[in-house]
């Protein structure tokens, strides 16, 4: 990689390289798993590190015509390597053609590309590393200069792995996350029923109705707050707007029974203003991640289950539901900081419009936060399409930045990505003449501010 | 300011600095108070000038995090423009950051960035001049060029300002405008009622059924013709298509009853299209601004009331029903010039080739228009995607070019900057190659007509 | 035209000139005339080949505010082709002022540009040139290189045209595809039962209910791949998605009964399964062009007919029935190598990322496609977008490529223009270091690859 990758300006070159290169990582919400934290997971093959879980990967694959045998199935390590290996060449242009440059470079210090030619060389070389400790999870967190992560974590996580990392003194802050989506997951009862009821177990309560399922939230809250849990995260399709009749709907679902579209949406509507009103009173950030059609492919989510890379993006109207869930929460007084996510770029507009209604929190600058190109969006048209959209609609200055979301301890060039791109923007701005070259102070304090110091008081971290 | 900013090649540079730099200002739509006009108000500071209604610059303060109470509430003159002067260094690459730069340096000579250093500074020097009599309403219009304004104007309105100022000998035409959103507000039917009361009023007749309303609004109308009334503005949440059974809504709606959503879109389907009609048969252009999502934040409305920067972009489906509404006054005979502002920028591309469908009135070029960057697009991406959008569906030659949509009297610039971007736009097509160099002169007078002659000649000014 | 137009990087000309410019055409989706091309049709004039039946230059015609008379109306030849020389100036950055230039230079060798003062000259010159049999269908197909095309045709046709070509040794090859939209057009009884017994006929069956109206369905597909057919094609307004209940829909509307938008819905997605099942048991491709409101001017419909420039795009939600769609052909093992166009561009996203879940057949790279920029997306920014968001979500290297979807001779420098393009962006993502300078043999490759290559290894021509 050039070490002067994306920056094509003179500016760019010296934001990049005086400001943002050197700030630490703080990766705020992410996938990584707390037990490979704490036991400091070592890698047996670059293909366990790398191809594991990464339905990125996965997915290109794919397109490339790969036999499924060779990404999720019983082939080799090498073999199922050596397939990506084949498939790189033909990511031209994708953002994965970067990444697994920038991947190697940073972590493995090699700068060769890979293809056929090369993929035996590249996997010996990188496995050999591998083998060595300072290459273990926690290793790689070091490396890559990482201060704190924030992992995505279900109400009944006993966090014990949690406990365990910070007992041990590792000097990243590894803080768990809230993410209830089971608790609004009331389409399916019998899948329901069983939740709720590991749920009241992990609380120490029964629950019987739709107090008791809240009186359960709000202790596992406590919980992790206590564990040091800071922000909340909320996956949504969309976003349910109906006006909850306050029935028994939740009954009607422990003991079985299937709701209609509408009573579901009425219940979800509940449950998530209720949820989001303790994450107010917790003095949490809450986070709101729309948009996605999950398992489109039924098949595929038959015999390889979830998250497997046959996921795509949703369509449809969200702006007015939206709006009516922050209405709501602010006119009780319980809108918590709150970044939303949308993953249909077409909607970058109106969400980055959105935010600008309820930010009226004196000295509580960027309360509502658009946040970063999320997942399919992570990519270098997809960021700079959020970074122009939050700019012209609202204060970039006060953006709170990159997150990886990522499952992988190999994606914190993720952040480099990021800020790489972000100084290129506005670096080819001062060259333009968009930002006049007197202000320079003022954008390298941006850019410090974007990449770090924004998230760092944003979350109290 | 650079005087070449944005100008960023030689055919840009000429473009403007040649041909459209000194073309006078038709401002075809804006909020200008016409009382503030005819009694050319003085203004007691830039504070009242510039931050009294400027909703822009609201949400910019609030999202950075500034006390209410500095933005609308009670706080001195001072103290807002202070905060405000806080909140500009924050807006880097958010059009307010080149409008107050624009504004300053064009209205006061100003060309030092405001920020809390240079605040206090350039407030005094900005009062001083707002004290010389050359700085009032009609000043500040004469000092930038405009020829001509159209006010937006409810039909109920006497108009009595209008004619003051015509009166007056002002050398600027200040026209009026029809705006009759609130004949179409039949969701609330007390408020409603009391409407449609003071409309009876106004028309001298008594208003009992729809076709007494009909008969009101077009005595109001011909009396808005007899004033100089050209052209008419529809503010629609999203276009109604409902085909109209023609029962006694308007009846039930005047008792007192509210009625069902489809009913409400019945009635407002058929009001629309007879003052659509109506338009027509007075040689009227008619423009539609559509996709705003109003008034979100219920508690900032209660307190502060409309227009405080508490909206944002709507999204959903308005293609077919914008077809229809278009497609039925076409075929009655009876539609209008159009011009059709979309909000939700994602909707550019179907408003862009909707207008194609119904331009078929021979010896009237660009019959139909897709209306500049609106209200959240009115900045450097959104003019850009709209101009790029029209120049890619139709014919951009025929575009009758930037309005301000503006309460403030300093608004003005940002003419100067849609020309700075149609010339940058251009100017880099040339260069390109895009654009022959041997079409110049075609471009040069693409551009006059863009930024003046096409507006003149559409609207019959 | 200028030969490195659009070429703005030493890599873009290397690209085009070494690689791209020499390759044939493969037209793989087009709307010609069997007939045209069976009797090898001569033009008696330059209006004639050019303006008979061209709606994209109608439509800037009429935006242009020309007289109907002079676009479809009874005026002469020469008459037309002055209004539309007249109108040519106006149309500076619309797709059609690079067509026309490219047109005439790559036909005719006219090189001057079209205009009122030109216009005679080139008229004449053109027609003159018309009058050599070099200058007929075939001989204009020959002379832009063209080695495949695929006509669109209806089920109920007899391919005798195609036969004719076939059996003349014409060394293009001109294969028929499958368009079946008639089949599904079961809102319009009287229509539907008139086309329902044209089919009978062509297939020699009684159609009497939904089995043997796909027992006929499946004889016609067999013959059309005995003419050589090898893809079909659906137009959809939107995605029928209904689970069908298999009532007696198709009987009623037999009947002449008008079906409920719901159970239109219903039969529609039956038969577009069953279609598409029938699709994969051919082995053929199938593409899916959805998003267009059609016909939305009444009064020029009626006048006029269908596709004379009145219709626009659509906008509505889409991406859950096209998933559902697809998934359910998955399921039943029956999924077709597809491509997908959107008409509206914001669907570019959500489009890019549906295919990626269905890329699951080992040894068929790219089996899932996001087609080429379409008709009002057939131009430079349409197609850099469908590029970037394909490339950005998907394997740019795998796609098929360009295609014409005209009806006119004179199309094929819209292949150069995509060619143009392609190489545009690729030579400068190489100059900006987003793809490093030692892939530079991969580009060429995928050069190659995108437009000519895998068009023909992916329809098996």
């Amino acid at each position: 990689m050039n070490p002067d990758f994306l920056l094509d300006t003179p500016a760019a070159r010296h934001l990049y390289h005086d400001v943002a290169e050197q700030l630490p990582i703080i990766d705020y919400h992410c996938h990584l798993s707390p037990k490979d934290i704490a036991l400091d997971k070592k890698f047996r093959s670059i293909t366990e590190l790398w191809l594991g879980g990464d339905h990125y990967k996965w997915r290109a694959m794919r397109a490339n015509g790969v036999d499924e045998r060779f990404i999720t199935g019983d082939a080799s390590d090498w073999e199922k390597f050596e397939k990506w290996a084949e498939t790189v060449p033909y990511t031209l242009r994708n953002p994965l053609y970067h990444w697994t440059q920038l991947e190697l470079s940073s972590a493995f210090g090699i700068d060769e590309p890979l293809n056929p030619a090369s993929a035996r060389r590249i996997y010996d070389a990188c496995n050999e590393q591998l083998a060595d400790p300072s290459m273990s999870a926690r290793g790689l967190m070091r490396r890559y200069g990482v201060e704190l992560v924030c992992t995505t974590d279900d109400p009944v996580d006993s966090l014990e792995w949690h406990k365990i990392i910070r007992e041990s003194g590792f000097e990243v802050k590894v803080l768990p996350a809230w993410r209830p989506d089971k608790a609004m997951a009331v389409a399916d009862p019998r899948q329901y029923a069983a939740y709720v009821a590991r749920l009241g177990r992990a609380a120490g309560i029964e629950i019987t109705d739709y107090d008791s399922l809240m009186q359960a939230m709000a202790i596992r809250m406590d919980f992790f707050a206590s564990q040091g849990c800071l922000l909340a995260d909320h996956g949504l399709g969309r976003f349910p707007y109906r006006e909850y009749s306050a029935r028994n709907y939740f009954e009607r679902v422990l003991a079985g029974e299937e709701l209609e579209p509408n009573e579901i949406e009425e219940l979800q509507s509940a449950i998530l203003l209720d949820l989001c009103s303790m994450n107010h009173e917790h003095g949490w950030a809450q986070q709101f991640h729309f948009g996605a059609l999950r398992n489109v492919n039924t098949k595929a989510f038959e015999k390889l289950g979830p998250d497997i890379g046959c996921d795509s993006i949703a369509d449809g109207s969200n702006a007015e539901a939206c709006g009516r869930l922050l209405d709501e929460l602010n006119s009780r007084g319980s809108l918590a900081r709150t970044i939303i996510y949308n993953l249909n770029p077409a909607d970058n507009a109106w969400v980055a419009t959105m935010i600008g209604n309820f930010q009226m929190d004196a000295g509580m600058p960027g309360k509502m936060q658009m946040g970063s190109g999320w997942w399919f969006n992570d990519q270098l048209f997809g960021m700079q399409a959020q970074i122009d959209t939050l700019s012209m609609q609202g204060l970039l200055s006060r953006f709170v930045g990159m997150l990886t979301d990522s499952r992988s301890f190999l994606s914190y060039p993720r952040h480099e990505y990021f800020r790489r791109l972000l100084c290129r923007i506005l670096g080819r701005d001062i060259e333009q003449g968009m930002i006049p070259i007197c202000e320079m102070p003022r954008v390298e304090e941006m850019v410090g501010d974007i990449c770090y110091r924004n998230a760092k008081s944003y979350f109290k971290f």
